[in-house]
């Protein structure tokens, strides 16, 4: 089944609001089988709300509108999508009832434009807001199907949960829409592509995304509209075949995090982990932490933003810093080092580079960071230059980070 | 001038990708009067880019799209765009000169993907990309007017500022839309409301928008459809007096961190900072430096993620741990005295709490941090509980570490 999506509100067209709410409604849909075919956002007037619902139903002969139907006066959905019906606004003593109930149990009294929300399109069916006042209405007839629920996001998302979806799957055939990601880092977005090769007649029908981010590429593969019972197999036959190509770039699956794999594999190895943050100022340290359960492993670092922090507390020569620079393979080896012995780490990790907008030259551009790594084994270093903005330099490099420690723990049997 | 909003990309529509591009560039464009009327997100897919590019076009006569200029075979909407004007594509030497260059300078070498990147329509003027490989398109001729950016957040954002702002900007008739934004942090949205009193009467026909988040309540106040010459004047008495109303948790306006207000500040009083985080593990850190200029004031920390770093590094005793523990304010106290002393600090600040899931209690339920401020003038302590996901109650601790930096250093000037 296909359906558009229309998003109704001056506010989304500003952009000072971001619609978030589009996002979940597809989210959730696709699970059912349901797949948004477009999204439409539309100010609050009359004219534009009912040109992009009659394109939708006449399209596709299925919308879901968001927003509209609250009690000020911008608020026209319900009118407007009842005149393409072709049905009259009626007062529903229900409607009325669940409001007046509603402002009584918050201790206020429900003002005359309130008495607008109890009326509803004749032959609609009514979803009934327990979470706000604006009910939610399913309107069935010679258009085709349009689902109007309100904007509010929790009000929204408890509505489609207890009314739309059930009425939904119960329409549906038992198709669906599922999408699995697998994500890389390290590589960038042409040469995976140079990679992985002709995979799309591989893993047809399902199709391929890459998804280009700060963290890596995440390559996100859908299965569209198929049975419920083949889809999962087929999807993990692409995945493989996706991580057999990708191979080494790969770190996890969906939502996995680079910093969940990174703990993962150091508790699993009993290997206690210590870094010394130059130019990501403690975001290394941060994105490790933001795991719950970190601790096990974490046992903290050193943000060494000045260099009489890397000389002092992580003993890195003076001489060093004046011959070779404070962003060079040489101090981020003597920073992983010093950190490692301070904490007594298994494995540490430095980073210190040139994040921007100033500080970069020829022989260094802004961009540039070097990585220390250091365990009983020796100390390893390397450079690499990053692009971006000062904060995409800095979460590529915490995420390259983590990259290397990941890399040098062991595999385990993840 | 109106205009519609075209994105572009399966991803959207799968609801895994929030569209912040187009947020972003409906806020950007608002500034220059131009008012987006409509967005609308399609699918990787030409027939459905094409009826929405055509359609937009016919409405309004002008179209900017995002996303499908990308080296990977999910890229089409040049080719459809281009079909549009009747122009075919042609290869651009000007254009793959710029890839060439930009592989050369990040060491690698392009594959034979990226060539189709120097295709443009004949007739189109290129916008050159010197943040990416992809350049944006800009269309004027029989359907109307164009425009076409990558999708890639920043390259969107700096080919819109650099190329696309100012040709439109040369095209505008003259009255704008302009939004100021009063930022607060400290206090909670109801009573920040209670506190600002019926301000709309003293502030209209500008409207005001109360935006929470995880910094603070943000207060955006926006002036419609105004002439260029009066609309400043009109925002500057709103902004004063939304500034007189919130009183002392007012930090800055519009773009402005609070990191940058903190850098500010201490670098005017010649104040040197460090700081010691347990629960933040480095985003306290990460949040200062993530200031361009931050080395003048910042001579970095220490993460004390394991108590041992607290009782070695920062000479927190033991006893100390034991009897108050690690989430106390004793402990707090004492870790930003240690990382005063251990770094040479004028002024430090320390957070230790409990960021969850796990790890609450009735007595420090899960959200609970304490913050120690050391100076020359002593330390002072404080507690609070703060709400949200792990990530939310990180998010919110730093900034509350901020604020209180923010308040113990003289206001200068500003």
């Amino acid at each position: 089944m296909d359906l558009e999506l229309v998003t109704i509100g001056t506010e989304l067209l500003l952009g000072h609001t971001i619609d978030t709410n589009g996002a979940e409604i597809a989210r959730r849909l696709a699970v059912l089988g349901v797949r948004v075919v477009r999204r439409t956002s539309v100010a609050d007037d009359p004219a534009a709300i009912r040109d992009a619902v009659a394109a939708g139903l006449a399209r596709t002969r299925a919308v879901l509108t968001t927003g509209g139907l609250g009690p000020t006066r911008d608020d026209i959905t319900k009118q407007v999508v009842a005149e393409l019906y072709d049905w009259p606004l009626a007062f529903d003593d229900t409607v009325w009832a669940a409001v007046l109930e509603r402002y009584r149990r918050f201790g206020r009294t429900p003002v005359e434009s309130n008495r607008s929300q109890a009326e509803v399109p004749e032959g609609a069916i009514v979803l009934l807001n327990r979470w706000g006042t604006a009910p939610g209405l399913w309107l069935e007839g010679t258009p085709g199907l349009a689902i109007m629920l309100p904007g509010v996001p929790l009000e929204m998302r408890m509505l489609l949960e207890h009314e739309v979806e059930p009425r939904l799957a119960a329409r549906g055939g038992g198709a669906v829409i599922r999408s699995r990601t697998v994500r890389t880092t390290g590589i960038p977005e042409s040469t995976l592509a140079e990679r992985l090769g002709e995979i799309e007649a591989a893993i047809g029908p399902a199709t391929l995304a890459y998804l280009p981010g700060v963290e890596g590429v995440d390559l996100r593969v859908t299965a569209w509209n198929q049975p419920a019972d083949a889809v999962d197999v087929r999807l993990a036959a692409a995945v493989a075949e996706l991580r057999a190509r990708a191979g080494e770039f790969v770190y996890g699956e969906d939502a996995d995090d680079l910093s969940r794999a990174v703990v993962d594999r150091a508790r699993a190895a009993h290997c206690r982990l210590a870094v010394a943050e130059s130019c990501t100022g403690g975001l290394l340290g941060a994105r490790l932490t933001d795991t719950p359960g970190s601790s096990a492993v974490m046992i903290g670092g050193v943000i060494a933003y000045d260099n009489a922090v890397k000389t002092g507390l992580l003993s890195v020569p003076s001489t060093m810093i004046e011959t070779c620079g404070a962003v060079s393979e040489e101090t981020a080896g003597a920073m992983a080092e010093g950190v490692r012995r301070l904490l007594t780490a298994d494995l540490a990790i430095s980073l210190t580079g040139i994040a921007g907008p100033d500080g970069g030259s020829a022989d260094k551009p802004v961009g540039t960071v070097c990585f220390g790594l250091a365990s009983a084994r020796g100390t390893e270093t390397r450079r690499a230059v990053f692009g971006g903005s000062r904060s995409e330099i800095r979460a590529r490099a915490a995420q390259a980070a983590l990259w290397q420690l990941y890399r040098a723990l062991p595999a385990g049997d993840e």
